[in-house]
């Protein structure tokens, strides 16, 4: 068994930690953020930190840290008040990964990984062409973190888009095993999808569900 | 292509809707908070929007709905102060979904799943001896969000502990590919390394890093 304490962490060497501590909240989806600015310039960014928050209304969490690439992404979503999420097949990983570079400010990701620009009519930010995935969102409270200095950012959907149909079950669950997962910064997994349970109840155990559908991508 | 508009979503059928829009953030770790009121009755429930915040100091950030059996890890948390968050191997994700049932306080998920509670000495809250990856925090700021009532819990890292040492790298990454990713609310995935991806630049391309480290769990 390998173990640290609070203390023993503090101490680690400056990558170690960053990655150990990266690594603890476990698999996420590497997601491109899609924004402009006013004047038209396009950005995408790598955030991995986006979570559920709430279905009715629609809303989604992004965790945006000022000291990083992603403050062109945050002064661009304040901006325009809006952003979109893009989750890409795995077969893109290399261009997701590639937006994380510290580019200039006038540089486009789009081009420099040469993604598609997306868009929708009356929205301010792009979506990414080649995504299977597309979410269009609009901001809705910004939150700092007094822990350390970190942005809370709530959008709203907007929109959204799933590009092959087939992802859709009957249920209003998207199939994801076409898009890569990522624990840390830079450790990427495929993924499966084994199946769908169902509803936990306390005088039963759960099961596999009848509509366990495991159809690929 | 199948696409909605906002107004569209908040007119779906319910289920559909809370399957669709809890699907959008894409992957996560299906995760065991333990926790235990002051009188040591032990709690343990499935909470998978778990984030990182920073490493130095190590913090976590995770969102708990106040109207759902989450209450009662939420109310065992703000009277310990502590909890504990447990990766559990592929093989328990039955077990790891059924602590998702509404359980009556006074029944313990341990009992319920035959889990076993791991403690560690001077820390009030239980881990799981079954977990491949145990943290423990301690909450340091809980901030109720406007939009919908629900909460974001910061804790900071305490103690860590990874069962199989094979399962953290030279780098610090930790290697979760023998624990499940879930998609929404019940679809499970199996995951497999892929690669290390290097650092990204703006005047290189990334490439899988010389450190790729992909041993199966």
């Amino acid at each position: 068994m390998a173990n640290y304490t609070n203390e023993e962490i503090l101490k680690l060497p400056r990558d170690f930690r960053t990655n150990l501590i990266n690594s603890l909240s476990g698999f996420k989806s590497p997601l491109l953020v899609g924004t402009s600015n006013l004047a038209g310039q396009q950005n995408l960014s790598l955030f991995s930190s986006v979570f559920h928050l709430g279905a009715n209304p629609p809303l989604m969490g992004m965790i945006v840290r000022p000291d990083t690439v992603e403050r062109h992404t945050l002064s661009n979503i304040l901006e325009t008040g809006v952003y979109t999420l893009n989750h890409l097949p795995a077969s893109y990983v290399m261009a997701v990964h590639q937006t994380s570079a510290r580019y200039p400010r006038e540089a486009s990701e789009f081009d420099a990984t040469h993604l598609t620009p997306h868009l929708i009519k009356g929205f301010a930010a792009p979506a990414v062409a080649e995504a299977s995935l597309r979410i269009g969102l609009a901001l809705r409270e910004k939150l700092d973190l007094l822990a350390n200095g970190t942005h809370l950012l709530i959008g709203e959907v907007q929109w959204l888009e799933v590009n092959d149909e087939d992802l859709l079950t009957p249920s209003g669950n998207i199939l994801l095993n076409s898009t890569p997962a990522v624990v840390g910064l830079d450790n990427y997994y495929t993924t499966n999808h084994t199946f769908r349970l169902t509803y936990a109840k306390p005088e039963s155990t759960v099961a596999i569900h009848d509509n366990n559908i495991t159809r690929e991508a």
